[in-house]
């Protein structure tokens, strides 16, 4: 089930790591677990310079298993631009005291969708350019200190949680990042061991990240245009807006229709005040 | 299902771990997944010791959270110790090009069985001494270096591993240790969510380690003494005996029986010599 074409498919993306040594437990933990393809979004450069430096020192004896992982690493100033090429994009976060926004379920359940996704039998590519890109999912895990942020968590179309003990009296719900790592690609490991339950098949590409990015630009732009902004400020935030894009349109195609709506809508605003 | 009592009666045992910070990542890990007793097997104190002060160094914000499992924490000088008042004993292991002389199962497999023996309302103790100390699962962790040795292994009653991935060039299969710890406890904690599948109950209280451990003295002395030892030598050594006696008498009271069977060969041995 989890064959080596869906694991190449696996992103994990850690979101402002500030601590290189959890850059290289990351890495450890994806390199046991068979993947490879790890991304950091982070406009400050030290941290992973840090770790690649770390990952070649001779006496890290532990770091040598995930030397490669960490040397084909690449990093990425933003979020966005770590997962445009990637289609269902899966953020992991603890409950925390947070007010939440999109729904959330455990590690457990989002596993099945997650090797759904991976798997290439089941998503056949349609013959538009971004068949080109194979489909992929990416796994967001948060900063050490704070998690992933609501704008963060608001690229994703899936909240994941780790079902961590939280006794009444806890305020702060983390973990370790390696460990937390390690804990999802177990799940996903585990439930590729299970063969996959049966879920129903995408037939066609999948939107990308970068599809639903143009959306939330174009749909913020007409609701600046229409005058939404102004009357319901507190609606238009971009976070808000990408969270109700995430709802609209699950194929690129039909990820492109909405785009075509939108510009019309546009079209229409500009010409009514010419 | 996993109460706070039952959490209470899972021991983590790191056995021989080396690195301070190795041994606070496994608290970290029983800490977010509600476990508190820890056990070091080292008769080389200086790792514990460097990891309680670090768990209360300041700066260490990670450790923090986990300062308690540290400071509760206790070290034996042996792993027999360790375990002495411990029922089920679940080593873990990669299994890696090792020669393997008992059963191993996969981690979500061993997972049901440790969640029956901690559920206190399926083993009802006996009023024997034994009643006075709670049924107990100790879960075996070994060094970062290389694992539980055959010797660790054979205290064991049962063998689980985390399915790694494993391409055909690997030699060595190992995990980071806290990284280790976070998995087992995920998955018990989430076999503990599917609530507990239907186990054979057990109605008495369960054998301790120390039972077996006397059982194994007590064999090994009928063995010497019947001249078995001599004519087998390779089926003599301790590791193999202990593990003769992991398939001997689930209950303490077995256990008695078992024992009591080869004290009546000793006694009839040391007569027929005198």
């Amino acid at each position: 089930m989890l064959t080596a074409a869906a694991r190449s498919r696996l992103v994990v993306v850690l979101v402002g790591a500030r601590n290189p040594q959890n850059i290289g437990a990351a890495a450890r933990a994806m390199h046991d677990f068979g993947f490879s393809d790890l991304r950091i979004a982070n406009d400050f450069a030290a941290p992973f310079d840090a770790a690649q430096l770390e990952a070649l020192s001779p006496g890290n004896t532990a770091a040598v298993a995930a030397a490669s992982v960490i040397q084909n690493a690449r990093r990425f100033d933003s979020l966005q631009e770590a997962i445009a090429d990637c289609h269902l994009i899966v953020a992991t976060t603890a409950i925390g005291g947070r007010e939440l926004t999109q729904p959330i379920v455990p590690l457990q359940q989002a596993a099945p969708q997650i090797l759904a996704a991976l798997d290439t039998t089941h998503t056949p590519l349609l013959p538009t350019p971004y068949s080109l890109l194979p489909a992929s999912v990416a796994l967001l895990f948060g900063s050490e200190k704070t998690g992933l942020t609501n704008d963060q968590l608001s690229h994703a179309s899936l909240l994941a949680t780790i079902p961590l003990y939280a006794p009444a009296d806890s305020r702060h719900l983390s973990m370790n990042l390696g460990q937390a790592v390690a804990v999802c690609l177990y799940e996903l490991t585990r439930a590729g061991l299970e063969g996959a339950r049966e879920l129903p098949v995408l037939h066609e590409a999948a939107a990308t990240a970068q599809d639903r990015e143009r959306l939330t630009q174009l749909l913020l732009d007409v609701m600046h245009a229409t005058g939404y902004t102004r009357r319901y400020p507190h609606n238009s935030d971009a976070p808000v807006v990408r969270r109700l894009v995430q709802q609209l349109g699950a194929t690129h195609l039909e990820a492109m229709t909405w785009m075509g709506i939108l510009r019309q809508v546009l079209r229409r605003e500009e010409k009514s005040t010419e």
